[in-house]
């Protein structure tokens, strides 16, 4: 039980008929080795051959930042002008089947790779990968719910800057600004603020629009922390807002306590969405909830799986994902968005920004 | 000589012996088209076929977005569940080589479009994109030199909160919440501000370690602003800083104007490279810059050419590049990078912010 995923990986290379598997997403490289790093077109990957110890390609300007956060302390490096895909002579003509993560590696790459590994034929180990990283350890949550804790407090703190006539960027900024003092290496995503109407685009772009009695005031954020995402919506009113956005909140609020009540091991994730679908349906808002109620979260702010209404995939104790339903209108919308995770036995909430509407005021 | 690059690429087609193109990289459509944006891991495609009109391929709920922005106005769309790689059904068996981005398209995508395509044969066109891109427009440099002026106002006006007890990331967030504030769309890459020893790690990551007299102050940053990047480095001292950290501050000084005096259109990349490092080997540094001189500068922040030493590729007027050599040691590095435009005549520093030495105070 205390294998880490890096040797749990390892010890799949034969079950999966593989002789090699070389993994070159940097989130995988940072997931399986504790090394985070962005190598833009320079070349980095972790390279897991049978019977051998496990290395991670660097360029050589990250050496040091490698060796100091690597647990693989097998390192090779190449400079900008050595061929990188020299440090694979050793493994020509000596593996069959290589596993890659297809869904990254370019074809460049691939025919790259095609021709210094000679015979090797590939195979795609993301799914693979995937299935690894749905199951979060003590540590991975304890590092999603500090980002929670960040975003929270975020929000906070950025909501004392909220008075008539601010605009949606000037939020932003502040909220944004609020993350780094905190602490958090950024945004996980980039920040939403929506005022008024256009609170009723799912997909909307904050601007300048300034903020009005009366408005619905919404905040989709999030912030990256350790390695690890946070994710939130609450919305607010400014002010009085109409009896129809009053029920279109507490429609919204009683479909996201809806998904929360059914979820635990072994239900489908299609069954989520259908519990906040149906709240909505029977409102008679059905159609202005165009989106999945939820995704998973991790190192990737949207992961596997996906909580929409044809996934038949179970949900497994260990998987953390959003929780979001959504009513879009004319005259405005609501979102609430919470982070859950599945336990041995149900559900823990671990967002804790409370969900009651909120007037807020000058 | 009023082509569009679009018109240009789409003269090209029998030129290169293609029947087709499938453009499927965002910052490319972007350039053809003027439509940006991030699909994410749904299907973009900007197909170009010999004897037909270009077709913009998108998903379903960016129509509106795409016919608004883009130049094509031929569009077909694929809603999330359908198999986008049917829409090339027309195409069967038609088509024999087709160009495709070979450093963007991944491997999955690869077999998806070698099956939907049948008997087409694949070649990469990134190099003919890539020779496109490097001539910048007069309208593309404005677009460059307003991401500079914008990252050096926020230079301008975040070193107003240096002062001895703040921390790294206390800085970034001052940095980017003013690019925020200033209008930029955002930072074009990791704002990265290191102070002290850590100013002798090329890639270090900002931290909570805070500013101390003596120290070198080091700012690495840019913005994306109408879809152009900036990225400049400018290091500061805070108080006195010892005479060695001196000595290295005027040899990349050197390094860098050595660098900007030789640029001019029919010269290779590397003599760039060798012009800036020459000074530092003469100094007995020349094992302590170890990068590249630079990179080239546009819709992305890293793009063609690569200014390093074995780069036998000639300069063209038109092309924006970094020159940003650098000294890294125990006690601190130092790295001063400009972006340049190649005029037809030599070059123009785009960046305009002060090179000298300056001491920073409480």
């Amino acid at each position: 039980m205390n294998q880490t995923p890096l040797s749990r990986l390892e010890a799949d290379l034969s079950g999966q008929g593989l002789d090699a598997m070389l993994i070159t997403d940097p989130k995988h490289i940072y997931y399986l080795t504790g090394y985070a790093s962005n190598p833009h077109e320079r070349f980095m990957g972790l390279m897991l051959a049978r019977g051998e110890d496990p290395l991670l390609i660097v360029p050589a300007l990250d050496a040091d930042a490698a060796a100091a956060a690597s647990s693989v302390s097998n390192i090779a490096t190449h400079s900008d002008t050595d061929n990188p895909y020299a440090l694979f002579d050793r493994y020509q003509g000596r593996l069959g089947r290589v596993g890659l993560e297809k869904e990254y590696v370019t074809v460049s790459r691939y025919e790259q790779l095609t021709s210094a590994l000679g015979s090797a034929s590939f195979e795609d180990v993301g799914p693979l990968l995937r299935a690894l990283r749905v199951n979060k350890t003590p540590d991975e949550v304890a590092r999603i719910r500090h980002a929670i804790y960040l975003i929270e407090e975020t929000l906070r703190q950025g909501l004392t800057h909220v008075r008539a006539g601010v605009t949606e960027i000037e939020l932003v900024a502040e909220m944004e600004y609020q993350m780094k003092k905190l602490g958090a290496d950024g945004p996980s995503f980039d920040t939403m603020v929506l005022t008024g109407p256009k609170t009723g685009l799912p997909h909307g772009t904050p601007g300048d629009r300034k903020l009005q009695h009366g408005d619905l005031l919404m905040f989709d954020m999030g912030v990256y922390a350790a390695g690890y995402a946070s994710d939130i919506t609450r919305t607010f009113a400014f002010g009085d807002i109409s009896p129809e956005l009053r029920t279109i909140y507490n429609t919204v609020l009683a479909a996201n306590e809806a998904a929360i009540q059914v979820v635990k091991p072994g239900i489908t994730c299609a069954s989520v969405d259908h519990a906040a679908r149906q709240v909505t349906i029977d409102a008679g808002y059905g159609e202005r909830f165009m989106h999945r109620v939820g995704h998973g979260l991790g190192i990737d702010v949207h992961e596997y799986p996906s909580l929409h209404g044809e996934n038949t995939d179970l949900l497994q104790a260990g998987t953390v994902f959003t929780i979001e339903p959504g009513i879009y209108t004319a005259a405005g919308g609501v979102r609430i968005e919470d982070d859950v995770l599945v336990t041995e036995t149900g559900v823990e909430v671990l967002t804790t920004y409370s969900k009651e509407l909120q007037i807020l005021t000058d």
